[in-house]
């Protein structure tokens, strides 16, 4: 039943012609497409008349159980009279037949999913009509047989019933097509196209037990029922889920006057978009054919051609410029037009119809990420757009294309597998098995990808010299994901159907060995696996990049930190914009060299003199790195973490590594697998780590302190001031950290002492455990500042280890049960309950308190606009991802002002 | 400097002869012991006059860097000539001296933790003033020489400078004894006392550098000073975080006047209970020695008699009742008085000086469980309470004491290791090894304690057999505690020292090495494992126990429910006052018999087919488990959960566990260890389990569901009813839970259907994920019921791993960072902030949602009013526990009511 609301409803917008009842701004009512459509008709530019009815209509259909309000009958009669007024011809009309396109349009072009009929109203009548009025029967008929082919498919879902049946259609077509033993469509006479319509009306009436409807009436009704029906069908549910649309958005419904662009010489159809979509270059670009439609492009039988002259590649090709100049012209005006009015780039589609040009759709276009820059930057000095608007056309993504190498669209590729895209980029390189091999293949000159089952600490050297990372199992950040992205090193993660051979050095995936040597690629974009290699490109950044850079630096309030462990990464991220480390780790420098041997010895030592004589030995290591990150930061502040993973991280787990170790160490491997079971946790993510480590072993925080104001000291002496920030990790209560604060105040103050210096740092904690965030309160009267450890936050928040979650996670994301991974796009309704719960209370008990966030999410863009709507003050992030930060910071800002949707496109 | 405020204050209150200005209810301001001196006072008891100085003033004092504001002095001065006046003697006096004690007294007792100074006042002057009065030299002396070392180590601080020090006095008494040739105090002479006391004021001038003061006024101030600064000493500060005192309280001081039991014949000193702290037997029960001070009581170098006739155990002895027949009769006359006033058990302390009777304290007696119920059940009868009193008298921890057999007290012991108490108990039983052998040794008639290093579901058998179980790791609600404590039977668990060899069947602790068949005996309620046969005795439910427990169900406003997984659990709990259980885990219900075949046979599948082939096996099954459990708690509700721990734990992990089950399955080692291998998770507590099994696999739910709606619908349609609530474990966002409840729901609907009955099924969830109460709003639009797992939402909201916690965690608890262990208590602060963010939020979507507990601290009296508070409607909790949680929800209503502090003593 219709409500009363509904009766005196307008469900169709007219549009072409004098009318144009619709706009651009209202795509949420008509659709992408339908907007468009009046847009242009409003801009007096030609368009196919035509009307749309309204997603709002979807919703009713929905409501009323598939069932329309009355209403809607007498206002697609009207719709209806509007395109025969406009276009001249007659629904229905033996003689003059006015024939219509039905398609789907919903807020956001959703490719592919949805039902289109086109050449609507041909019956036995209305298609002699057709065939006098363009003098060509075999048109007239080619366009009924493809009707009466789409509307048996579409609207009477005449189909293949599984995957490998053949089209029945298709399978009367290949029939004909054999009798008569010809090949190719085209080589079909009016003949037999009158028998394939004849057969296809037979087989329809067989399988469906329904005769074809001759009524047009009663094809537009069934051709809009088939398209609202769409939007339910479970190709479409499946894309909105994964694509994140919501279900109740509804498709709008063009009913448009067909045009033909296949009508003869003077007739023709193409695409094509107002600027160069690849390199941003200022220049038309597109292609057409001659004598055809639309979907004679995509079939790719016939080669198209250039638009224009100016982007012509050889002599023989033959431009619309040249061909049509008069219908290239307007064309040329009307582009331009858009362009203006859109304020963008835009992505056309036309017809010629025997002469006349018809616009059939307008959108911004899609673009490559060095396409994005260049354009938006030369609108700006176009005038076209002001600064900020350019900032919101580049895709924080499209950011990540430009800083990493890529393979070369053109080449050929091989793909086996594909696993989690967990570090951008692309990589070609021989197998190798173990971070050893790496290390000595790389040491003579080799090219290597190190695959492994999952990678530990121990692997770092490996992974530091392979060109990529290739693992089995793990998610996007796991070990080899976070290390992979702190190095900017391309990273293909648990690729599940990978089965590692470490024994034998190779794996077999999809019926394919990969043996040690061999060359494969991997695309740390796609997460594709590829046998062979794979030529990659290295694309350079612009000045176009550094233009809007500056912009989005001018705009944005979140200041932008890295995460980064050495001064190598310290240097990269500075270069990328960092103002200063968000997070550093002080466990991966326990790996390094012979640091190791003391981490050991420590871990071995029986009590605590034995573990301060082990610490005494990494002291002045540990100071040496602190040195080397303050000097690559310059005097930026630098957030230092102290020790957080739990110690069997650093002992070796498998039997041969153990042995060295106890011949190393001069002690029984009895005692070592004891210390080793001794440190086993079922747990560890929740096990003796963080902050209970230091409180368990206070001379750990004792050393680690020492070393930070050593090293600060020794700068301060030099007359250069750095910011140390020592962090204490995994608090859950004020108490802990007051505990470890006691220590870290007690140390720099005996050693400020001893240098007869006075060093500036604070001693802040991360929020990263539920409870942190719920006592926030309590913590900020301790804590000097608080950095969101979003990672494990979000391990906890949710219950989910990130290492184990691969199991499930992708059937969750395909159920719709998590919108995202919630390792990389940050959960806002849960963990960023309790991020915003820390700033409030953190900011109540202390007003100055700096908050910050360092997890993973630190680097994604709608987390960042996240971290900007509340209120923290820093974001921290890998030093490849510092720009797309720094933009989607920017980016925050302008959307919170304008408060208006906004999409990239 | 002192406030204003603090000019005009009081500072001291008198007490004893016509003034008491404190009274009982005056203990934070007094002190314990200083509000029932006062109280006593004012009855008219003879107390020694004295007066204390506040607590109040102990704050100020530390507010002042250890000054006092001036008006004290003045109020002191008073508060000794109250005490001159009142006793007639004057202080300082050379014929007639007053002498005093100062004794610390804190709002609680903290015995031993605080310093007292007896006999202040005595000089080279007063001594012979004494002397004189006394008639007894010798005692005048001894008590000079008493006073010079307690002052000298109390005030002066001449103490051992290490543990291994001989005490300075000490070392002087023992030359002294030693150049007379005599072993015993007692043996020395006024002029050994003399010698000594001129010794000891020579070692303290040569040690402290100071003359000891004879000036009694220095003196006077000198102790104060000491009793306030022993309230920050550390053995006082340590006490408190262990016990949980807070540091402001402060202590009070009182100065009191000495009186002397050690007069002659006609003195003594006694202590004495109202009543029989052991039965709760309504008879005065104490102990005296004639010519002593309460110190030769501690000694134990004389053996104390009896107080009266009635409580004589052989004719020697001589009571106060026949020696003192007057002293005793106001003895008598003033415990009744003070019990009748108190209207509860005293603990009393009094000295008689030559014939007259002098009360030193009064205070509630402590008493053992059995006693505790008996004098509250007698003293309703005898109208000197009400009921609601009777249910607040009973420490619920005391009732778990009923419910076990416990150590006969009198039995010798030797103590080889503590554990944790996991499950209260007590058992003697020969050590074994390995479950197998229990159930072995068992059958064979013998009993047997297991011994494991840690347990899994696959010992069950064997736990079950066994009389008690210990564990080398895991914490309070590790697998063996939580199994034992379900089962009632005794464990204790994580007892580190142990070192367990499977192999050699044997373990080593303290030098100690119990092989396979040695006796031990553990204690479940203190955590000790002991050597050899313990004899145990069994406790009796007394008709007391019912009375009380009646009175606490007409109070309470909780239901308790209990925790069970089988019809056995669920009976034993039904006995011990269920309403219900709250939580019956369906796992364990996997391992049984050949039920742990299909499950194996169900995880090996590789597809859905061959799961649900695995399934409908276990389907009967599974349904025979909810008959029998619907058929123990005759309609009462049943909550039950769903399949919840990861599938790893169902499969062996040791190799000829493995091979055996290859075997039975018809299958390939390497398939095994290829699929347990999948199976393996680095931290399985936030891996692939809980409704992330049933949304993966939802044959598995679909199963369950089944199985539920088919037993309830067989017993409906016997005309029994029974209320099925259907629980989805480990939620974190609504969504997963819809997909759930759609399965359940449309599976139901299927069995009714074919059942042809209606059964009156919920569906809910739980809250154990931190996600899950922040986000209670939306889950509460589904959900029909909440269920807080408090054990997992403690392990997340805090990140513990209570299985890891072990290492750290008793190490938090001393250093107090940790005032309890948070898997026993619930952490309100934290854990608790969530779930009543979850009541709260959850009631908001659903008025009527019905929210309880479902963790180990549905058990816990603490966590238990906590629950009250925050308005859940029931607990659910380990059968043996269910007593506890029904005392503890009445008390928490009267407490609530009443909005009074209450201390069971």
């Amino acid at each position: 039943m219709a409500t009363k609301s509904e009766k005196g409803k307008k469900f169709i917008y007219l549009f072409g012609g004098a009318k144009s009842q619709g706009s651009a701004d209202m795509k949420n009512l008509l659709g992408g497409k339908g907007a468009n459509l009046a847009e242009m008709g409003k801009l007096g530019i030609p368009v196919p008349a035509g009307f749309t009815i309204t997603t709002e209509m979807c919703a009713v259909y929905y409501k009323m159980n598939r069932n329309y309000p009355k209403a809607l009958y007498g206002q697609i009669k009207e719709g209806i009279k509007h395109i025969e007024k406009t276009m001249g011809a007659v629904f229905g009309d033996n003689n003059n037949p006015l024939l219509v396109s039905v398609r789907s349009g919903a807020r956001i072009s959703m490719p592919g999913m949805m039902d289109t009929v086109l050449n609507l109203g041909l019956n036995d009548e209305t298609v002699r009509g057709l065939a006098e009025q363009s003098g060509n029967e075999r048109f007239a008929w080619d366009a009924y047989r493809r009707f009466v082919q789409m509307y048996g498919d579409v609207v009477l879902d005449l189909k293949p019933q599984t995957k490998t049946d053949i089209d029945p259609f298709e399978e009367i077509m290949d029939e004909v097509k054999k009798k008569k033993g010809i090949k190719l469509d085209v080589d079909l006479d009016v003949h037999d196209l009158k028998e394939l319509v004849w057969k296809f009306k037979a087989a329809i009436k067989e399988k469906k037990g329904m005769d074809f409807p001759e009524d047009p009436w009663k094809q537009l009704w069934g051709a809009i029922e088939a398209v609202f029906g769409s939007w339910m069908g479970d190709r479409a549910i499946k894309y909105r889920t994964i694509n994140k649309v919501p279900h109740d958005w509804g498709t709008a419904v063009n009913v448009q006057a067909m045009v033909f662009g296949n009508m003869g010489n003077d007739s023709g159809t193409g695409v094509a978009f107002t600027r160069n979509p690849s390199t941003g270059e200022h220049k038309f670009y597109g292609e057409y054919l001659i004598n055809a439609q639309g979907e004679d492009v995509v079939a790719g039988i016939r080669t198209p051609q250039p638009v224009n002259v100016s982007t012509k590649t050889s002599a023989e090709q033959k431009t619309l410029e040249e061909v049509m100049p008069q219908a290239y012209k307007t064309l040329e005006a009307i582009y331009k037009k858009l362009e203006k009015h859109y304020r963008d780039m835009q992505d056309i589609e036309f017809t010629i119809q025997k002469g006349k040009l018809w616009m059939l759709q307008t959108r911004n276009g899609k673009r490559t990420a060095a396409a994005a820059l260049k354009i938006a930057c030369d609108m700006v000095d176009e005038k076209l757009i002001d600064y900020k608007t350019a900032v919101l056309r580049i895709g924080p993504e499209q950011v990540d294309q430009l800083l990493h190498p890529m393979f070369d669209p053109k080449a050929k590729k091989e793909v086996i597998a594909k696993g989690l895209p967990a570090s951008p980029g692309a990589a070609t390189g021989q197998a190798v098995f173990h971070a050893d091999d790496a290390e000595a293949w790389q040491g003579e000159g080799k090219k290597v990808i190190l695959v492994r089952i999952e990678t530990s600490p121990e692997d770092i050297g490996g992974m530091n010299v392979a060109e990529g990372i290739l693992t089995a199992r793990g998610g996007m950040t796991s070990h080899a994901a976070v290390v992979a992205r702190g190095m900017g090193k391309c990273c293909v993660a648990g690729c599940g159907a990978l089965n590692i051979n470490y024994k034998e050095k190779k794996f077999e995936v999809s019926g394919v060995t990969i043996k040690e040597g061999d060359w494969i690629s991997i695309n740390g974009s796609t997460g594709e696996v590829m046998n062979g290699k794979v030529p990659t490109i290295k694309p350079t950044l612009s000045g176009d990049f550094s233009k809007i850079m500056v912009w989005a630096d001018k705009i944005r309030r979140l200041r932008v930190r890295t995460n980064a462990d050495t001064p190598n990464d310290a240097k990269v991220a500075r270069e990328f914009g960092a103002e200063g480390i968000g997070l550093c780790r002080t466990e991966h420098m326990f790996f390094e060299g012979d640091r190791i041997k003391a981490v050991r010895e420590m871990i071995l030592a029986d009590d605590t003199a034995g573990r301060k004589k082990a610490l005494a030995k990494l002291l002045p290591m540990q100071k040496g790195d602190f040195v080397g990150i303050f000097e690559a930061m310059k005097g930026l502040p630098v957030t230092i973490r102290l020790l957080d993973p739990p110690l069997h991280e650093f002992v070796p787990h498998e039997k041969p590594q153990q042995e060295e170790m106890a011949k190393e160490m001069g002690v029984s491997l009895e005692k070592i697998h004891h210390k080793i079971n001794l440190l086993h946790e079922f747990n560890p993510m929740l096990g003796h780590r963080g902050c209970r480590l230091g409180i368990i072993y206070p001379e750990i925080t004792e050393m680690q302190a020492q070393a930070i104001i050593e090293a600060a000291c020794e700068f301060k002496k030099k007359g250069i001031t750095v910011k140390p920030e020592i962090m204490i990790p995994l608090v859950g209560d004020v108490k802990e950290l007051q505990d470890q604060v006691d220590i870290v105040r007690k140390v720099a103050a005996d050693t400020m002492k001893k240098y007869g210096v006075k060093i500036d740092y604070m001693v802040g904690t991360m929020i990263e455990i539920p409870r942190a965030a719920l006592t926030a309160d309590k913590i900020a009267e301790v804590a000097e500042f608080f950095s969101c450890g979003t990672n494990d936050l979000t391990q906890m928040t949710l219950g989910l280890s990130r290492d184990d979650a691969g199991k499930f996670l992708p059937a969750y994301i395909e159920k719709g049960i998590y919108k995202n991974d919630p390792f990389q796009v940050l959960d806002a309704e849960g963990v960023g309950q309790l991020v915003e719960m820390a700033v409030n209370k953190g900011r109540k008990a202390r007003k100055d308190i700096k908050v910050g966030i360092c997890g993973e999410h630190g680097g994604d863009p709608e987390s960042v606009e996240f971290c900007h709507k509340v209120g923290l003050n820093y974001v921290s992030c890998s030093p490849y991802r510092v720009p797309i930060a720094r933009l989607a910071a920017a980016q925050a800002v302008i959307k919170e002002k304008t408060k208006k949707e906004y999409s990239t496109k």
